[in-house]
Formats: structure tokens, C-alpha cells, sequence
């Protein structure tokens, strides 16, 4: 019996002008993984900032689970606090954040990690999730929508 | 009686070659706060990217309070969740972070506050609190201390 065809399309690759993904030994990877100080839940915040233009894309969580994959594949994956489970970022949707660098902050809990992101970063088809503000005396979107949210495949991104 | 003298020395004032800060008016402090989710503990992520260099500086949290205030004053306000009281950055370090434009994400659990940076963010002196990262197979720092944390007055930064 065939499987069933696979309809979301290949997440993309690496693309071949960025630095190659050089993963960390299982060792190096651990010794980040101990450096964490996650909350309650397990979890540290971890921000995504945009090789070459600085733009912060998105704010999301990660346990260490996701933390040494990070690191091992070179592609990010977060920790879906809804869906309680890892988030391979850009999985269904193909919006991928490739990474070039993995920051940890003074005290454990944070992460910042550069990426080259595919696409777009929002659920909602704007670059950045940091698109809202006020405009005038009420809070509006004040960035564009680049892609239909519709073709991102739902909240999953 | 005279006071007792004051030994920390004011903060620095809003740099004349910065935009001035038009608090926005109080309906709209409001609809911003209203557009706030929480979580549980009242409290929402809080990003500071600095302006120019978009170095992303430090992750802190605020609640309402915090919101509301580093909109009227221009001059950003987190929430210290160890010392459960607003935490005016730099009020007694020096090292302020004069508001340029705060933003919030799709989903109202996490704003992006663009900041004009006195000094350092770190309460360990250099630049970025995101200043650790693999070294080999070590977790080191990576950047450079600028300023004497003995001088930052402790962690209150």
C-alpha cells in the first residue's frame, strides 16, 4: 500500500549563502543545555532576531528539549505552551528560521538566537510578531501583511 | 533639619539629539494596557532593542503598571519579579533606557520596546545581557565588560 502523499510541501533547506550549520558536540551541547535556569514550567524565553537587519521577529519558549535540538539541526524549534509539544518552527508552513548563533542571557532564562528567517515570522503574515502599537488612541497592526495567513497553515507557523 | 544628601547621582536626562517623548494621552495609555494578555502573574515579556545598532539589550517583564508608566514618562519601567515592585531602570545605576517606540506582538504577551541605551543594559557591565554562548565546549562570555559592575550599584541596573 502507497502512503498517503505528504501535501505540505518540504520545509526549505539551508540556503547555500548562509553559513553552513557546524552543530555542537553532544557535550558542548549539554553544557548549554546545564546553563539554563527554565521557570517553573521548564521553559526559557527565547527571542528571534533577524540576521543582517536586527528586526525582532518573535518571542516564544523553549525547554532543553528544544534548546539541544536547536542546536543540533541548526533549525529552531520551540516548546508550544498550547499544544504542549516541541514547535519545529516552520514545519507545516515552511517559514523556517535557519540559525547562525545561540545567545544565552545573564541569567539563564533567555535565550537569543539569530536566524535566518524564511518568509515571514507571524502567524497573522507579517514579518515580525512586534507589529502592533498604537495609531492615535487605539492599538492597530502597524505593519503589512506579506503573506496570506491562510497559506501559513494555521497558527503552527 | 537638612536632608541627608542623595549620593546617587540623577539619571541621565533624555539627550537633546533624541526625538522628544509626547507621552500619549491617557485613553490611549488605556487602550494599550487594555490590549495587554497577561499571564497568570499579571505580567507580560518585555524586549529592549536598542535603537541604531538594533542590539537586542535585555529581556525583563512588566505588568500594567510598568506599561503604563514607560508610556507616560518615556523612560522604560519593568516589573521586578524578585523584589515584586516596578523597577525603574536605571534609576539608581544610571544606566536609562529613554523610550523611542514600544510595540506588542500578535498575541499581547510580549512587547518590543525600541530604546536609546545610557551605558550598559547589564547588570554585569557589559552592553547586552545576551552576551553568553559556546565557547568550544564551554558556556562562556562572550563579550566584553565596559563598565565596573561594582559601580552599577548591584543588580537593580
Amino acid at each position: 500500500m502507497a502512503e498517503p502523499p505528504n501535501l505540505a510541501p518540504a520545509p526549505p533547506t539551508r540556503p547555500a549563502a548562509l553559513p553552513a550549520w557546524h552543530p555542537p558536540s553532544p557535550d558542548a551541547r549539554a553544557a548549554f543545555v546545564a546553563a539554563l535556569r527554565p521557570d517553573e514550567k521548564g521553559l526559557v524565553a527565547a527571542i528571534a532576531q533577524a540576521e543582517g537587519t536586527g528586526e525582532v521577529l518573535m518571542l516564544a519558549w523553549m525547554n532543553a528539549e528544544a534548546v539541544a535540538e536547536t542546536l543540533e539541526t541548526g533549525r529552531v524549534t520551540y516548546y508550544s505552551r498550547s499544544r504542549r509539544k516541541l514547535w519545529r518552527k516552520g514545519a507545516t508552513s515552511g517559514q523556517v528560521q535557519h540559525l547562525l548563533d545561540l545567545r544565552l542571557d545573564c541569567d539563564g532564562d533567555a535565550l537569543l538566537a539569530t536566524v535566518h528567517q524564511e518568509g515571514v515570522a507571524c502567524h497573522t503574515g507579517r514579518r515580525s510578531c512586534f507589529s502592533w502599537g498604537l495609531a492615535g488612541e487605539a492599538v492597530a497592526p502597524l505593519e503589512p501583511v506579506l503573506q496570506d495567513p491562510a497559506r501559513l497553515y494555521g497558527r503552527e507557523g
